[in-house]
């Protein structure tokens, strides 16, 4: 396990999206993020006290996490300096890049002197398995998205929660670096070996026998051109009995391609549906969940009253209006409209 | 590159499908194969010599080729001790598995001792990007299949030849270890990380000015739920202009999978297209190629021509009927019927 209380780096990034794992971590682990470290030229922050490595060190952190995500997984020089910087301070560093922080002869040697750890969250499991497709035991809803970085993460973990506040069994089963960081375990699906997509999901997310929910998170889109590999693998090994789609309304293009636009919410969620038949035949679509931070409250309560209206489904955003509704349908109660959850 | 002539490798592999590396490289390079390797109990031949490691390398042979296949790529011991017994012998080893030759310490240290090398034809290629799906020029056509090792690399190699044979500039791109070993080059997409599928193709086929075609090896399947983030990747980056579809009639059930079956040839060929659209919005299908090895020759014609009459393309046997009727409605010359393309 990575050592806590941590310390989040934001580093240089301008891009809102590229510190979603520094977000993730201060969102859901707030009792073990002490502070976070941004240059003078970064415009983003978490809201939490900025301070300096040996700052953070005198103030208990032990990690630093480099809770960022750039196309690629790369780990640039300059990220490179700041974590040499962080080992000098006495802090253990963790990052989930495809580049390991092991394999930077700096990082190493400074770690081996001072007797502290890299922790490379992305490194998938050993000895993994090409999946099967056979069916399985067990209770598996799957989070998809029109996009990367919609709230897939976000929605799955608030579905774990509710649906364990409901006295039912439920496990986040994490896919990503910030949900690994987040869960303590998980698998980083995007890091194995691509003959492994699918089979690695079997794993994560195996076969159960106490009637309880595994929520597992989603990757990418199959409408993404970069990602969509992942995203239909996960979806076959997931075999999901039902799927959540998750969106972020207003946002301008593809995350990362400028001048591509998002798909249709029906188109996207129809693509879905009949992927995942492909191992889970009778797998049915459970709500939709938009993340409409970017929206004012009436706004937000508005598209979702829509949404509901043309697709036929819940819709809500889990953060400001709760998953109540859509755990209402998962266990098959009728779902109640999304107004009637919200507290006014 | 890997020094031919080539001893190749079956071993007890008593699957016809499982020796298709060996077979491949038998059928498009037989001037480099002096001879194959197998052990009492395999009931496959490629019709060559049965040769020893020592007879072999007395024979001239410089490389032995663990042409095999199963499903997740392992090395199993009992063919460590047969590489062992080359390296011995004075024999190169090259294997496209996904567990590495040069990860056996055994045969790492004998190779040392003797001066031989290791070839791992599934490494990938350091300094992968992600895909983006940007328009780029070139003609590119990919294959795609109802399953894993239906005759997709036969079908594009016999494409490239039969386009390059009318003057027209035309390259094999491969993707899987047999292609890589026939043509010297290629990306083993199924071996990258997951994230870089669509962009390891992207590389594989860049931009081409030359009027020249890209015929990109296929892999796997949409309807493999084992593979099909593979296939779903590989198809995005291709960005193909033209799709053939490759099928193997009369097969029992999808690759590994027993009781799954196959999809039905004009679900497939609808399911690739629309997936294709995502980065190639005017992608057509231009043919259908069957592997009728398993068909009397009037069958097989008979065979062809409904598949033809129920999709509305072109349908061969590469093997049998040669791919002109295929390469004539890609050139966009109306296509012949193909009982007047082949010699009675």
């Amino acid at each position: 396990m990575i050592a806590s209380p941590f310390l989040l780096y934001l580093g240089r990034t301008a891009d809102a999206l590229g510190i979603k794992t520094s977000r993730g971590l201060a969102a859901f682990r707030p009792e073990d993020c002490v502070g976070e470290f941004r240059h003078d030229d970064c415009p983003l922050t978490l809201g939490l006290p900025r301070l300096g490595m040996e700052e953070a060190a005198a103030r208990g952190a032990r990690t630093l996490v480099l809770g960022i995500a750039g196309p690629g997984g790369r780990l640039p020089a300059d990220i490179v300096e700041d974590a040499a910087a962080a080992l000098r301070a006495g802090l253990n560093v963790a990052a989930g890049l495809h580049e390991r922080l092991r394999d930077q002869p700096l990082l190493a040697a400074l770690a081996g002197e001072r007797g502290l750890q890299l922790f490379d969250v992305r490194e998938p499991p050993p000895n993994l398995r090409v999946g099967t497709g056979a069916p399985r035991p067990g209770r598996r809803l799957l989070t998809v998205g029109t996009d990367c970085s919609v709230g897939k993460m976000y929605s799955t973990l608030a579905l774990a929660r509710a649906i364990a506040a409901r006295g039912i069994p439920a496990d986040f089963r994490a896919t990503g670096q910030t949900g690994i960081l987040i869960a303590g375990a998980g698998v980083p699906v995007d890091a194995v070996v691509a003959d492994f997509i699918s089979g690695a999901i079997e794993q994560l997310a195996p076969e159960r026998h106490d009637g309880g929910w595994d929520l597992i998170e989603g990757q990418g889109s199959l409408f993404h051109p970069s990602f969509a590999g992942v995203s239909l693998g996960l979806l076959h090994g997931a075999q999901p009995e039902a799927l959540v789609l998750c969106h972020e309304p207003g946002r301008a293009h593809m995350r990362g391609l400028p001048g591509r636009a998002l798909p249709d919410l029906a188109e996207c969620l129809a693509a879905n549906l009949e992927a995942a038949r492909l191992t889970s035949p009778d797998v049915r679509a459970v709500g939709i969940c938009l993340n409409s931070s970017g929206l004012e409250r009436d706004d937000a309560l508005r598209l979702c009253a829509r949404t509901e209206d043309r697709l036929g489904l819940p819709c809500t955003d889990p953060h400001a209006f709760g998953v109540e509704a859509i755990v209402d349908l998962l266990l098959c109660r009728a779902p109640s409209r999304l107004d009637t959850n919200v507290s006014n």
